[in-house]
């Protein structure tokens, strides 16, 4: 499954009068292109430039939108197709910058030698000061091996380094943490838990990011048992936090009792594995889960779920559907039961439609494009941090939902990832559970 | 040997009458601190308040100092001693920080998904771009064990990260690169040498910094040999590149033929064994080396050099000597030869004192405080890495060494670091070495 979008910027001019601009949004909806932000380049007294911003799903579908515009005619004029995702990522999303600048001698005497000599021995005999005097309190190792991109797949972990820098450019721009990028060239359990015990001093935290299935399990278990930092693989656990928080939103919007409810997982791969061991942690009593594969299955009853034989059982028993199978279409209509809460979470593409499920009688239907993890580590970690935690339990995750649903407005299921004051109440909720010691 | 020098910064009134302010100068002349900047923070009309910065070598001569300003009386009184370098280090040096806002919900997509996959799927199938795309290109990992931190010894990579941030810091500062700090748990060289190539994929170079002799040779070498990126111990070949140019420029002040002189090289540890390989490299025909190990002297055998049996056979018989022990004094002036250049690097205190040697018929001396490898490593690692080098080779650091001695004013040993087109320089004269491929 390839979750890859085409965003372009289209630089149009059309004739400055009512009605053209019309035509050149006609011709892009036409090829089913999904218009972004527009901005007005040049407004003349003859013709107006525009920069428009189109999400298209194929290049087929970008070639499609354009040759509409152009057959527009009429003086309509397309400048250039630009990229800007690429300009964007020119030169890297990330850097290490200083925190002081180097103008003078002095400043050189003070950050390195001879200066430094003293906060080293500082440290030295009081290694609880290294998180004052060093950035390593405030650092988290995003560390991936490559085999689980994105939707991509396995891609290498140099290819999915734009997808690392991306993490670290939130956790900077969210909490203010420094994300550190580890590209292992190994998928070895054994091999990736021996360097990350090798260079884990320099951090705070360990995000582990895009590791596969099934190793990604035995992975993160063995660092959070041997590391004395808090480790959390975020397409498990994160993924996991920001999925219960729209669970109980949903709940909230239908009513419904979440820990009295029946709720089916459909896909017990990194992501459905973990959405089912939070809902049992947060005191679900009947989680069932479904994959086609048997190894999977087992892995949930390990951890004391449920199985079900077929998605026709788990479609007709079940009160609450959560869906993260990467098969687009694969509930019918026919199997929705009234009353149904349905999140289909696959992007690009859902297990079904929202306003099908809701044609077909479900109470409250969700697809994915909201439910993104953007919403949980950056505060997750944050709070972590902050707490001096030694490990990222259910408790602290649990807390993490709580605060996402109680900053979600009426209506919606997830809020907006931009609001200033989200992860900050991430954070506090999850720094307030650590310190509790909650088990 | 401790390095360790202590800076204060002495917040001081006295009375706004002419004379005060020099009794308090003279109280710290006397217990032999050393005044740098002074900030006037208030100017009264009837006191003047100061901030005093003072560099002592001890805690008892931090005392003495206070003591004795606190003895002038007459009106003159310290409100606070504070530290600016621990000031400095709050929080750590460095930070991951993004290069773009993240403002809109645009811009995330951009950055993140679903953009990201598209520059994602650009490097899977041309793996070049990973340089353009990604911050790969432009980061060096400044790795180390911790066992050989500046002057200090073995205090560990923990309580060593002050340095390594410094390194971090000097990086950006000074060529715009990202340096990662990697602290090492481990120092067995098979352990470091299989962490480093599993996460090297990350990084454009490696910089190798205060691992301890004799395991850093073999480490250093071993990496450069599996690794497509450049690799380069700093302790050895950076100090060594600022050692050759401090060397030539001191041959260029006395008119001495340095391929034809014999150099006299004083203790064989990670720096001064660099330090002959390097003039070695360069053409010095006679290079002798001394050190108290065997093991140490036998290196230099194996690497093709010559050695001699005491400390009285190098003094006799070479013209310049080069001595980087860390034995305060180990150098008595009756060992001085007339006409002899004496570069004693050792800090803080030099194996004899440039006045001393002077008076006892030197031609040149010098004593190792500008000598510091500031001036080397952040043009090298730019050269390297702006060349796409695949290695760093005796050429390009020759190159880097002729570049720092072309930019040293007359009668200076070593240009200021703060000079804006020093690093710039020695990056370009590395990376045209590098590009011309000379062996």
């Amino acid at each position: 499954m390839q979750n890859q979008h085409i965003i372009r910027n289209i630089i149009v001019e059309t004739p400055s009068k009512p009605g053209n601009f019309a035509k050149v949004a006609t011709a892009i909806g036409m090829a089913e292109g999904d218009i972004g932000d527009i901005t007005t380049l040049k407004s003349g007294a003859l013709t107006t430039i525009r920069d428009i911003t189109i999400t298209c799903k194929s290049k087929d579908q970008l070639d499609q939108v354009i040759s509409n515009i152009e057959a527009i005619d009429n003086g309509v004029k397309i400048h250039a197709v630009t990229d800007d995702v690429l300009k964007a990522h020119e030169g890297g999303k990330i850097a290490m910058k200083s925190r002081l600048d180097v103008r003078s001698l002095r400043d050189l005497q003070r950050i390195y030698t001879p200066g430094v000599a003293s906060v080293c021995m500082d440290i030295l005999h009081n290694p609880e000061k290294a998180n004052y005097f060093t950035s390593i309190g405030t650092s988290v190792a995003i560390v991936t091996d490559g085999t689980a991109i994105l939707g991509l797949g396995n891609i290498g972990p140099v290819a999915g380094m734009p997808v690392m820098e991306g993490k670290a450019v939130l956790l900077d721009q969210f909490v203010g943490l420094s994300g550190i990028p580890i590209l292992l060239n190994t998928s070895d359990p054994d091999e990736i838990v021996e360097t990350i015990k090798h260079i884990h001093k320099g951090f705070g935290a360990i995000l582990l990011e895009d590791i596969g299935s099934p190793h990604c399990f035995e992975i993160e278990e063995r660092l959070k048992a041997e590391l004395p930092i808090p480790v959390m693989h975020d397409d498990q656990h994160g993924t996991a936090v920001v999925a219960l928080a729209a669970i109980l939103s949903a709940c909230k919007a239908t009513n419904v009792d979440i820990k009295k409810a029946k709720i089916g997982q459909i896909g017990l791969g990194a992501a459905g594995l973990a959405i089912c061991r939070m809902l049992m942690a947060y005191g679900v009593e009947e989680v069932y889960g479904l994959d086609r594969q048997e190894a999977a299955q087992e892995r949930l009853l390990n951890y004391g779920g449920q199985t079900l034989e077929s998605l026709e059982a788990v479609m007709e028993k079940c009160d609450i559907i959560v869906a993260t199978t990467g098969v687009s279409g694969l509930i019918k209509a026919e199997m929705v039961r009234k009353g149904q809460i349905i999140l289909a979470l696959s992007n690009p593409n859902p297990e079904i439609l929202p306003s099908e499920a809701i044609a077909a009688g479900a109470a409250f239907a969700a697809d994915g494009r909201s439910v993104n993890n953007v919403i949980g580590f950056p505060g997750i970690f944050k709070g972590a941090l902050d707490a001096g935690a030694k490990e990222i339990t259910y408790p602290m995750l649990i807390a993490a939902s709580l605060a996402i649903v109680n900053h979600t407005k009426p209506g919606e299921l997830i809020p907006n990832p931009l609001d200033p004051t989200l992860h900050h109440i991430v954070a506090r909720a999850v720094e307030e559970s650590a310190n509790q010691g909650i088990e």
